[in-house]
């Protein structure tokens, strides 16, 4: 067959693949959104039959046969040299998704499914019942299963890389522990500091906001973040998301809580940081598996610098406050960007990641990346996990749950079988920080634009700079193009040292 | 194989062949109700690819081996008599979905696909310029695809009748015509008398009515209905419509138009009515083809039989008024039921179909039916059809419109090439008479159980009656089973007259 005609069968395989993913898209977004109650069930045999068939799609044996054909291998993905550039990319990534697909034994992928199911039931009651003892049973074998999926895979020698390489392509465990030691010593120092000081008032903000108010700021934020409703929508969920209906269809959900204004705008914000990476890709991978971001950390980086670097800044309230005041003029008739500001960066260690501070969060991640990493190696014992996590909560944010709902159970990803996931999470901080300094210094007058609610060149400026690249560069690369520079947590430490500093006192 | 084992397979080709419609009805509703502007062209890709896939799978040469390794034949559809009359009536309804989908060629199938988006766009244009000319070319072609799909299906000797089969299994145009015409006399005979009376005063419902009280009157209707919102919901698109994307999952919507306060009631009971139906099927035939309305018009009976025999009664408002009453106090400050009753059933012959009331409603699908049958068998030019339609308006409404796009340009049906579509309205009305007839003598007191707003019995009785048999029987069969009669216009002419007598005077 043709070199072109091969190409464009493969470039068929993967678009009809990204289409059936972004049906399946449709159905989870709905299902978390609009699915009357009693729809669950079914609706949950629909996903499991079209997941069926866009897996016996991707891993039909002609999908491999074509990439042999343009020399693609599991040792030379990117197949052809010859091949342009765009291509060779495309073929490495089809190449990875393949591989991935093929390798995991169908009896093992039902085995982990049917054991995931369990696993998360299992979850569930052991965190109503603040009872770890019922879920033990079930992680160990998550962790085994985990393990055994690294191995087939490839990676015998250090399966908790092999786990990492799924949400960040091209970072292993100790590149990730070298960035996160410093990060872990700094921001507990930090932390200790912030806890001598006087703790900002927020009283104002824990007032009743009317939720319809609410959404309608929410609506309204997006608007002048230049979210472009023609292309996405955003709706009300349990817990905030983004998903990717099409190309030109990229939604986003929120959550508006009466006595808790701030969970709803900064979910609202988060959201949209990831929604524009997804907007704003390049036409020339559009619909491909090009068509993505670079890996979970990036898109994490995208989606903490607007909530965070942009959206928790004073410049952003000097412009948005009176904004939001004129929703709710009653609870924030006197509120100034002096009160406000303070208020909204409030450090204040907690037992829960979902809800931690600016400072603490990473701390949370750090906390479970170490843990996990003894979990995979086998050095620590699973049933010396609750017992791990006090100690080091104690050690890393100075507090200690009192329960293990509060605890080591409070996050879903472990009954997932989800090992790796969490340090994308953290990495984001970083990697949002160092392209943020390249950022400012292309870009003069940041604050200025900011304040004055003019975010297109901001926008602008990721998008020609990081969104431009797709999936097509690892996340080491992408950030050595980008800023010129490695992974460091410097940059994300300078800013929170100085923004912290600012608020809670020398 | 054995025979369980054949029929389980089958079982399953049928289950995920449904999964996959539900799959691709997800879609649809999605894009009629929040999919954002610019997503259409990736939906209408997502959409074929599934519908390809769904295709593919149901026509699979394993169907027709394991059809025929039961005895299903063309002729012999339900198989070997052995088997129970359950699994006769699944294979022959699976058989009829097979052999519909692989007789037709896939060029044939792709060709007529294409031909339908040009006709349906010129069509657009042609309504909106009201220039017949433009679509007249793309109904010659569809009618010529139409004949040719009943061709393949094996009714060259009678195409129509092939395609009303689509609709209404087992009805034929004499069928048709030997109750639609003493139908269309008497309705306009009962027109010509109407319009000799003075007309009803409905200005009071011509007011502003507020669209968010609109919608919460809706959902507090469809409430009182019993209308099972843990397996539903109501959602608001440009037409209204019901859609299944679950058995636990019926989806309908409505409109809200300020100023047409009814619009939005009378949409709202009429897809509810749709809506009960399929809510109420019974659990044996759950998740199998069988889980379906008997046929377009069946269904259309339950939407009418609700919409207008109980939503356009005295007693239903006389329950019903003071809670509408409840959400428009200043509207309906002064309204009684002796002034609402006639208003919302006003009778004025006007051009548009989806707008006409109860009495010229089947003469506006008289008209189609009899045009339709005529285009079909060649003895009517298509160039013709403009004048033919302006005539029998004439004739049977005892208006004309001034323009095509009032006229033979104002239905959606023609250009997407569904010939036989039309018969189902009126049928609907047929059948549904005789339903009521029916549960009239097995439930007395029926007009007080409506007055009080207690609509269970009759659920119950047409969940019992009528629903419980699924798609097991052809209309006729059906109609004969539930009411011991077969298809006659007298019961709903004889309510008809009796109603408008009542309202304008004998």
């Amino acid at each position: 067959m043709a070199f072109r005609e091969t190409l464009e069968k493969l470039h068929t395989i993967d678009r009809e693949s990204r289409h059936l993913e972004k049906a399946l898209a449709v159905l989870r977004w709905d299902q978390e959104t609009y699915l009357p109650e009693k729809g669950v069930e079914e609706r949950s045999e629909q996903l499991a039959l079209l997941e069926g068939i866009a897996h016996e799609r991707l891993t039909s044996p002609e999908t491999g046969q074509l990439l042999s054909g343009l020399g693609s291998t599991r040792e030379n993905p990117g197949g052809d040299e010859k091949l342009p550039a765009l291509e060779r990319d495309f073929l490495k990534t089809l190449r990875r998704n393949y591989d991935r697909a093929i390798l995991l034994p169908g009896d093992f992928v039902s085995a982990a499914a049917r054991a995931e199911g369990l696993s998360q039931a299992a979850w569930v009651n052991a965190r109503r019942d603040n009872d770890f003892s019922v879920f033990l049973p079930h992680l160990v074998k998550m962790i085994d299963f985990a393990r055994q999926k690294a191995v087939y895979w490839g990676w015998q020698d250090n399966p908790y890389d092999g786990l990492l390489d799924i949400y960040e392509p091209g970072m292993g465990a100790d590149a990730i522990a070298a960035v996160f030691t410093p990060l872990g010593q700094r921001l507990s120092a930090l932390l200790r500091k912030i806890a001598s000081k006087p703790r900002p008032d927020n009283s104002f903000l824990l007032a009743e906001f009317e939720l319809e108010n609410q959404a309608c700021f929410s609506r309204d934020l997006l608007k002048r973040l230049g979210f472009d409703s023609q292309r996405g929508r955003l709706d009300v969920s349990a817990h905030p998301f983004t998903t990717i209906l099409g190309s030109d269809d990229v939604r986003i959900t929120t959550r508006y809580l009466p006595r808790q204004v701030l969970s709803g705008i900064f979910a609202t914000i988060h959201e949209a940081g990831h929604a524009f990476y997804e907007m704003d890709l390049p036409a020339e991978i559009r619909g491909s598996c090009l068509a993505d971001g670079a890996s979970m950390g990036i898109h994490e980086s995208q989606s903490r610098l607007w909530e965070n670097v942009i959206g928790r800044s004073k410049p952003f309230w000097e412009g948005m406050l009176p904004v939001l005041r004129s929703y709710f003029p009653a609870a924030l008739f006197q509120a100034t960007t002096d009160d406000f500001y303070p208020a909204i960066n409030l450090v204040e260690p907690s037992f829960i990641r979902v809800e931690a501070d600016e400072v603490s969060y990473s701390l949370h991640v750090i906390l479970r990346f170490e843990l996990e990493r003894e979990l995979l190696s086998g050095s620590l014992n699973p049933a010396e996990l609750p017992a791990a996590w006090r100690s080091k909560m104690k050690e890393l944010l100075g507090v200690e749950p009192e329960t293990d709902s509060q605890g080591v159970l409070q996050d879903v990803h472990w009954s997932m079988g989800a090992f790796g996931y969490f340090p994308s999470y953290a990495l984001g901080n970083l990697y949002g920080l160092e392209f943020w300094q390249k950022l400012k210094s292309d870009l003069p007058g940041t604050e200025t634009l900011i304040a004055e609610g003019n975010f297109t060149p901001i926008r602008d400026w990721l998008r020609d700079t990081i969104y431009v690249w797709g999936r097509r560069l690892e996340p080491p690369l992408l950030l050595k193009t980008v800023t010129g520079k490695a992974l460091s947590s410097e940059p994300f430490l300078a800013y929170i040292e100085s923004k912290y500093a600012g608020i809670y006192g020398a």
